[in-house]
């Protein structure tokens, strides 16, 4: 593992979440026109960035279990640090925070859940990846004229639900990638949690002011697992639980194509 | 709100959670024998105490939108300290840390998002509430011969899902309340979000170690739902997602009676 990132990169995330190391605990990043939304950078880019300075300490131990990310403010484009702390160590689980700050104040903060699976157990898998036909079947969304540059590093292939279905269900099914090719790794999947369309916009029927407070995920593939689904679609299913009083939320399922469930992700988010 | 806990408390929950201020964000209390489990305190207690702390902060803005708590090591029985932290205010939100710690170490922390929503805004409700009986229609679960203090501090009533139910669904729903009929508040909330059986022990058949590792909730409702709640039954509905190498989750919605969807919480637990 480099804690110092490449100079080149071979693929936008990489280089969106380059974090370069500052002092023990601090590492200094800045924001990637790449991954910029309307007024600040997309809200996937955040969760990706915290969860990958944690990645980066050299000294942590295990692979990424769960995390929860607060999108506290929007981020300024320019530089910034993440500050990350070991918060207790055990034999097989680990617990770290990671805070982006800007100057004095922080934007974003996250926990970080490590652990090291043990080989063996008995297993269960209950939750059914929706039903879809194969990504290449399908069309994929025309972005064009939407102008925001985030949604152009990801491929989306719409399975079910629409973009206005005044009253009735939000639930939407999708294929999704990253455009370039990158391999599926934990910050990888991180960003992709929040890559889902906001169910108010599917409920009221269309776009309006929307910002994501506080994003839960648990990472229920391994590295290995990751590995196994590399640069190939993963397959998104998304409802919404209830939105009223300016607060909404979503649950996600997370499925690689070969119908493992890599993650599940929740979210609340503001609308007006 | 008072920040100095009364001499004597109606309930047991608020004894339990009870926290004298002890310095700017630092709070002392110690474990409840009433909220004991197996070898270390109920984790919805440590949840709801993190919560709680927060909340007597007197300059707190907001009530709860959502949580994660890490349930890092096993409390010992004695006293503790949680050191509450304000990461961010904004105009209507606020975010805070908190960590309980004995000694030097810290034990569990959490991260607490609260929020002012705002009057006026449409809404939806797509989750639906499982179909469950009136809970006086029911039997409430014989806990006699478990021997776990905080189970004696609920009453649960099962409406669907056995404890024993090899390679089937983990899915059950049961009504819950405390026995000393407390008001629902969003520290009682809290607690119920972890008094959910172990979906692994209703897939492999029976009672084995089992400890809970992370725990998130959104607060769908405000306080004004939750005083409506009253002291009734709350309704829970929990399902497995996927177990394997010694992790395992739930997904559970909470409902009041009445409809309202109160919470909705998800967790990673260890298991072997």
């Amino acid at each position: 593992m480099s804690t110092r990132p490449p100079d080149r990169f071979a693929h936008a995330l990489d280089e969106a979440v380059a974090l370069h190391p500052a002092g023990p605990g601090r590492w200094a990043g800045r924001t990637a026109p790449a991954y910029w939304n309307i007024v600040g950078p997309f809200g996937g880019w955040s969760v990706a960035l915290l969860l990958q300075a944690v990645l980066n300490e050299p000294g942590r131990h295990g692979d990424p279990l769960g995390m929860t990310a607060n999108l506290m403010a929007r981020v300024e484009e320019g530089p910034l640090d993440v500050l990350t702390r070991c918060v207790r160590t055990n034999r097989s689980t680990e617990f770290w925070d990671a805070e982006m700050r800007q100057g004095d104040a922080a934007y974003a903060q996250a926990m970080v859940t490590l652990g090291q699976r043990p080989e063996a157990t008995d297993a269960f898998l209950e939750a059914r990846a929706p039903d879809a036909p194969a990504p290449e079947t399908l069309a994929p969304q025309d972005r064009s004229g939407i102008g925001l540059r985030w949604l152009e590093r990801y491929e989306f292939r719409p399975v079910a639900g629409a973009s206005s279905q005044e009253g009735g269900s939000t639930r939407t099914v999708h294929w999704m990638r990253e455009v370039d090719g990158r391999a599926l790794d934990f910050t990888g999947l991180a960003a992709c949690c929040d890559a889902i369309v906001p169910r108010i916009w599917l409920h009221a029927g269309g776009v309006r002011p929307v910002s994501t407070i506080s994003l839960n995920i648990y990472f229920h593939a391994t590295a290995a697992g990751l590995e196994a689904a590399g640069d190939d679609y993963l397959l998104v299913e998304a409802i919404g639980r209830r939105g009223h009083r300016g607060m909404f939320d979503h649950a996600a399922t997370i499925w690689s194509r070969a119908g493992e469930l890599l993650a599940t992700t929740e979210q609340i988010a503001w609308y007006k």
